[in-house]
């Protein structure tokens, strides 16, 4: 299955390599690709430069992953972008987001009469990108249909490894997890961090 | 103060990001940079490819950060690899080693006699690329001196954190940990992966 990150200027790098880290320790089975719109060079606000291939490169019935960042901000408000990226969440298995990668899903309408969640802190902005979405104030990520959504940054690996644990069983969720020495935060409702 | 992560073809992702996030975490502080020995593009494990820029553009008396992954193994017995790396680190203020990459810190000699740490199920072969380091085998991450080395893949985000916390105090590493929601595992020597 493909699994498809899409970059842009501003991401957050934790928020892309979490999901990216747990779900190539499956293997074979997610054939992992890295996207921008037009394609080229994606900045993160961590200063990483990342190749990306086009989103025309994207094929129908995988994973698309989208992180958060100060990139997002920007993004929001771009019709074209949006209207590009519901288009490849359309046609997406399944979408994770990430922090406020959620606000840039919500942008798509994609997720209105949904739950969905979001970085606690940036959860008045992220809201506003979204007010008919069921945004829950508390969880570590939320699962509705096809669309799961995360708190902020590290709550993406997390995620990742309960969609892994959703689609290949916790015990697989847990060796990954083991080959990655982390502790995962395996209960999606535990947020510590919701204000 | 420059922070320069090693990447090199099949680094791992999580092992460099991790570090790269955190440190990010302090704003202006510390300036991040991504070299490879003669720049160009690195390849992740994940499929990320990274732009780099040379070793030759790294600063004396900053941070160097060396990830772990399977492209170690190829570089471990590359002498002239190592014999850069070793002058990299000498004239490092701090030198930070996740996960495998401690076999090829241990591999300048530099670790000799000094206690580090490493992936616990790598733990055998990186023993073997040095024979007088001090391995410790139940450890998240090890401090001698100016030399921090974690277990494997997430554990790096806790080092450094805790590398955040010894410069910086505790505060703004848990201040750090919040902002990426993350849930810092904040005891080095709380090990559940060691064997």
């Amino acid at each position: 299955m493909k699994c498809s990150i899409i970059l842009f200027d501003g991401f957050e790098l934790l928020d892309a390599c979490g999901p990216a880290e747990v779900l190539a320790g499956l293997g074979e089975e997610y054939e992992l690709g890295y996207h921008s719109s037009t394609g080229g060079v994606a900045h993160s606000s961590q200063k990483a430069s990342f190749a990306t291939d086009p989103f025309s490169a994207i094929e129908d019935g995988g994973i698309v992953i989208i992180p958060g960042g100060r990139g997002t901000r920007k993004l929001a408000s771009e019709a074209e972008y949006i209207a590009e990226l519901r288009g490849l969440c359309e046609r997406a298995e399944f979408v994770l987001a990430v922090c406020t990668g959620s606000a840039l899903l919500a942008r798509t309408g994609l997720l209105n009469g949904r739950k969905a969640t979001s970085n606690k802190k940036a959860m008045k902005w992220v809201q506003a990108n979204g007010t008919e979405v069921d945004w829950q104030q508390q969880a570590r990520w939320v699962v509705d249909g096809k669309y799961y959504t995360s708190s902020g940054i590290s709550a993406g690996l997390d995620m990742s490894l309960g969609f892994i644990a959703d689609r290949h069983g916790e015990r697989v969720a847990k060796k990954i997890a083991e080959n990655m020495e982390y502790i995962w935060n395996s209960d999606k409702d535990a947020d510590p961090f919701a204000l």
